[in-house]
């Protein structure tokens, strides 16, 4: 799987970068590893460097190794002309590496803003001291993910915070639960409007309990079924997910 | 993460079996022990049998214990209420797990038939002697997505074949392709009906060969997007899923 692409074939390569400006920067590790080794580019190659944090782009190109350092001149810094859906996944807490995948596959089908939530039947409590390398890993694998699929920013990354808290602070023009027994997801989206934003809460293995449920339905969350039986939760958020962006393309609700 | 199911309490336990019929059974090897040390059913438990592969199911009562054995005395067997959607994915072969997460997702998902396929950028090429064991596993996977999200049957697993073999074979009478640049995905399914069949194929990571992309179109396959950019070939084809099961549901076509 070892690609060399040389200078001016194909399509630039992405390359994550932080406090993205015009003028000459060097690479850093992983990032400087990945252009020269994974990737074997040369002085003269271009790139596509993108800042996720500032959703900023530009193009540039690899200079002279200066004893294995490789640094790059960038050329116009533009804002990047990625929209993310007016989507915000609520997403119960999972076990080990799942809120990983629901932040990749999330990142990649482009949703605003992702909010981790704990509920009563959730398995996983993030102790505080956790709580900050756990955060800089998500972080990390949403840019990669931004990375892999051309995304120009990063959704929001949120929680965990208790979920009673999230539903009552929801302010979404369109709230809803993703349960067995809901309506079929498109027939409550008749009057989603490109200027609004949707929240899809999905629960945790076990369901939400049922205060919690009422709780939802007392905050405008409507339950939504895809139709079919138990999915898993990260499968399920994925679904839905993808039924919501096939049905935003078609709509044609934000994004590009 | 143990659940202890007593007697008569919450739905019962869906265990998968092979050949059943009414009468005393006993329970095989893996079963035997997701019965009895996972779940810890003790006897006078309800039990809920499905065959996967003879789509059929019974409601069951495990009895004493005969040195650790568990038997089970199975009552009125009936063929199992599902219904499968008319969807038929056509899966590009990818590299390490990923065909058993496309098999566990598409399973649960309810597509009727998912057929692996070799085309040209396929990265992985299944020597003969390991098809077997392969195949094996891959059954495994089924029954497992079946039994979690309470599927009464198997999708047909067919493949690895050539891609071109596959397109030249098909007569399903909607047949989408998924591509960067396709139509909005719902734009194609106007016309679909709960009597028809759709084929969704999937690419490899690289996308199919300029030839290959000519042959699916001879082959009627209509390009359809996400709307997204770049998908990872496993997220893709559990989101294009989502989207058909979600429109699938709105429609009233197919599945239970």
């Amino acid at each position: 799987m070892k690609r060399v692409s040389p200078p001016g074939k194909g399509p630039a390569l992405r390359v994550p970068v932080s406090n993205l400006e015009p003028g000459v920067c060097e690479l850093e590790g992983d990032v400087a590893r990945y252009v020269q080794r994974v990737h074997r580019l040369r002085p003269g190659a271009r790139l596509r460097l993108f800042d996720p944090l500032l959703a900023l782009e530009a193009d540039a190109e690899l200079l002279e190794d200066a004893g294995g350092a490789a640094r790059c001149q960038i050329f116009a810094v533009q804002p990047s002309a990625y929209r993310a859906l007016p989507i915000v996944l609520l997403q119960a807490l999972a076990k080990g590496e799942k809120p990983e995948l629901s932040i990749r596959e999330a990142t990649a089908l482009g949703v605003e803003r992702i909010v981790f939530v704990e509920s009563e039947r959730v398995v996983v409590k993030l102790e505080p001291e956790r709580r900050a390398t756990r955060r800089t890993r998500w972080q990390r694998v949403a840019v990669e993910a931004a990375r892999q699929c051309g995304r120009g920013n990063l959704p929001a990354l949120q929680g965990p915070l208790p979920l009673l808290d999230v539903l009552a602070q929801s302010t979404e023009a369109q709230r809803l639960l993703l349960a067995a027994e809901g309506e079929p997801l498109f027939s409550e989206l008749d009057s989603w409007r490109a200027d609004q934003t949707l929240a899809l809460l999905i629960g945790p293995e076990g369901g939400l309990s049922g205060s919690e449920a009422r709780s939802a339905a007392e905050h405008g969350f409507h339950p939504v079924s895809l139709g079919r039986t138990t999915l898993r939760t990260e499968l399920a958020g994925v679904a839905a997910l993808g039924a919501l962006v096939a049905f935003a393309a078609w709509r044609a609700i934000g994004g590009a």
